[in-house]
């Protein structure tokens, strides 16, 4: 199954619940589409949240995100791991 | 121990073997800042490639990468997790 990062930006100063609480949004549809989110990582001074899932494709992971409220257009399939 | 990830662009094309070789190089004198890098992932179609390490801090990580040969600005503080 093919993997993915992605990432947000815009997430300046957002707690641990408050992240948690977004990404349920993923976590609660994300078998609609095959996706499996595996990490939510956030550095909350720069804003970025960096996502590690698996999935049939990266128009799959970005339907998710989408429909969950948090669109993003950046997804790179991790096709090569060291 | 904080953990990080890093962003490098510009691997365009670059195979799993080039970048483990491009890898070891950070491996080989991590300790020497206290920093470990547990996962590299590569998106040869984007040329990004994503780096989760710990260490003791974002400047720690960036020494290694610039001494290693492949510098970036952008390293992440994961001080969120979910």
């Amino acid at each position: 199954m093919p993997k993915f990062m992605d990432v947000h930006d815009g997430f300046i100063g957002v707690t641990k619940s408050q992240l948690a609480e977004a990404h349920q949004h993923d976590l609660d549809i994300e078998a609609e589409e095959g996706v499996h989110f595996e990490n939510a990582w956030l550095d909350p001074e720069s804003g970025k949240v960096f996502c590690l899932s698996t999935g049939p494709s990266k128009e799959a992971v970005m339907r998710i995100h989408e429909r969950a409220g948090h669109p993003t257009e950046q997804v790179y399939e991790l096709s090569v791991e060291v």
